[in-house]
């Protein structure tokens, strides 16, 4: 199928604070943006895409004389594709604190004039969100068609119809969690430890020290990788496989395909991603939790929602289960809100939200279908 | 329920070498040892214990003058438990490459008079099953009625199955698996490389720098800490629960107790625990596949076995999961050997095989029983 082609990131500038929901603010800041496909007459087209952890801005298409630079959903979004281009504008924006582009970590502390390092205030989802909407104001766009995310982007597109329940015409939220479990916070929690305590990591400002936490950054990474993938995807991929013919009886020395899989996922990532703004996602990913000021009652939480809900989970998904999927239909049911869940049987964990599957693309295609009808439906209204 | 009381460890020095499944020797060696109860007359009451990653020789009672020092199987290892010392002759032996007393990587190499460090050679669960059995010689013991370990104790016990079929009239796995998954393998491979990129690992060689790969051994254990215990059991005992009455909005502050508890866990494990020995036992644990020398068909494998054997394995322990003991069972079954299988409905996970649970214990006490019976029936036909 066709792609994008190249596309061109965009920057917008904020002189205004934000204001954060720890009570800290973010003085001014720039956001990097992309945007695909046209917005039509009555700005009802739009489509926002929330990004995950390690993801940005760039959902699809390519960048001019980059090889393999393909955005992160390119295989979803695109002309023709299920998010289909050539009738939805689509935005992707990447969040502050992120290293892609918008202000993060590694940018100047306008009250210091060096980076920010670890005194960038933390960011939570809540926060993300309020950030998307003020680019959205600055585009002219009062109301998304919809907003879709997987894991944490689907944290967003749920805080969406939270905080802008009149701004949300559908929510689509893939491969999520309406909050962390222990085990999930326990996950992120070495990461931050591998991180924080590697001496490379001089309390969050090793910019000024010319090293980068490396150390750290691939034992969380070769973390985060196990708990994308599933027991099965990783049995089918690698199993006990040997690199060499022979064992070398060796603890250090790699013997298996899975242990030299794993370093070089993570020596790949502590080349490109920023220390600080992991510590900053991976915490926006604990504080989740929009039952919270609801007593913990996620019905309650979800009653201010107006939008209507596609949700859908993978069956081997062990970080975020279809379980915890399930929580969030079972919410929205409560309040009688209009929500399809599909469950959908795939085998590779987590990362399947990121994967071209038939059956789950199918359905996303065939949800924006009706979104699109619906669409054309209300224009002949006028 | 009466403990063992006091206890003393022993040991005994081997001048021979032991010759490891990787081609290398370990010149002489002590292993340490702990033994409760009276060997009967006939020494057919002989029960030996292995013991997992961070255990040792002292299974049960306690040492004088040292408070909490219950040997770590104390809950079914005593008069009047599941094992009963009132019948039974039991004995635990520290593995050589462990840090409780038998000659380890903290010793000195014979070859250099400097503690061995990562030159100590790398150790197999069949190399462990030798010292053992060398061990047992020279206690007279031939004939062992029963071996058995959870973890890496069960795959022990299973390996004296194969190497020493005639010396074992039952073999008692329990919370083990046949061989670890690429999953499994993932995680020890993680630890491992969190400890051996810590600055003060010194290539293995930190006891000459006179530090201890703290950093490395706490992530390795709070890794560790995750897969020892189910998701059900960490939301129920820390859930999101936080530690202060409102949040800090901090990356490395803790918030949650899941946070304190790892980190504990981590500290308290760092203080005594051996880098080197860390990676030799996990090592061991993904070397370990009995059905590799025969095409990976653990039924072909399992055909030497001449015991009796109890299975047992807890419903959410996904480390090593009730499948992996099916596996085990069917390939017993392939045999036509006898084996009873249990498959216990508990909560915590991989750690209920050190928990005290009725049900498990009960099944475990039925067993000996059914080994006391024999032992019984066995003299009366002499």
């Amino acid at each position: 199928m066709a792609s994008l082609g190249h596309v061109t990131p965009q920057s917008m500038h904020f002189a205004e604070p934000l204001r954060l929901r720890s009570g800290a603010q973010l003085a001014d800041y720039t956001l990097v943006y992309e945007t695909y496909g046209t917005l039509n007459a009555d700005k009802s087209n739009a489509v926002l895409v929330c990004h995950a952890l390690n993801a940005s801005h760039h959902v699809a298409g390519t960048y001019e004389g980059v090889p393999k630079s393909e955005g992160w959903w390119d295989n979803l979004v695109g002309p023709g594709k299920p998010l289909d281009t050539d009738r939805f504008f689509v935005i992707g924006i990447n969040n502050p604190g992120s290293c892609f582009g918008s202000t993060g970590p590694m940018h100047a502390n306008p009250a210091t004039g060096k980076p920010y390092g670890a005194d960038f205030p933390v960011v939570t989802v809540e926060d993300w969100v309020q950030a998307q909407a003020l680019l959205l104001d600055r585009l002219g766009i009062r109301t998304l068609a919809a907003v879709m995310g997987g894991s944490l982007g689907g944290m967003q597109a749920l805080s969406w119809s939270l905080q802008f329940p009149e701004r949300v015409r559908h929510c689509i939220a893939i491969a999520t969690a309406p909050n962390l479990s222990a085990q999930n916070i326990a996950f992120n929690e070495v990461a931050r430890r591998a991180i924080v305590t590697d001496p490379d990591f001089h309390g969050g400002h090793y910019y000024e020290h010319g090293v980068v936490p490396k150390r750290g950054l691939r034992v969380a990474r070769m973390i985060g990788h196990i708990t994308y993938l599933s027991d099965d995807a990783m049995a089918e991929k690698f199993g006990r496989s040997l690199r060499a013919a022979e064992l070398a009886y060796s603890t250090q020395e790699i013997e298996f395909q899975i242990e030299s899989y794993l370093r070089y996922q993570g020596d790949k990532f502590s080349e490109y991603f920023d220390a600080n703004t992991y510590l900053l996602i991976t915490r926006a990913l604990d504080y989740f939790d929009p039952a919270r000021d609801h007593g913990g009652d996620l019905s309650r939480a979800m009653a201010r929602a107006r939008a209507k809900f596609l949700v859908v989970s993978f069956t081997t998904d062990w970080r975020f289960s279809p379980a915890r999927s399930r929580e969030i239909v079972k919410a929205l049911l409560d309040n009688r809100r209009d929500v399809s869940y599909a469950e959908i049987d795939a085998p590779h964990g987590h990362d399947a939200f990121l994967l071209e599957d038939a059956r789950y693309h199918a359905v996303v295609r065939a949800y924006y279908e009706r979104i699109a009808r619906e669409i054309e439906e209300g224009r002949d209204d006028e």
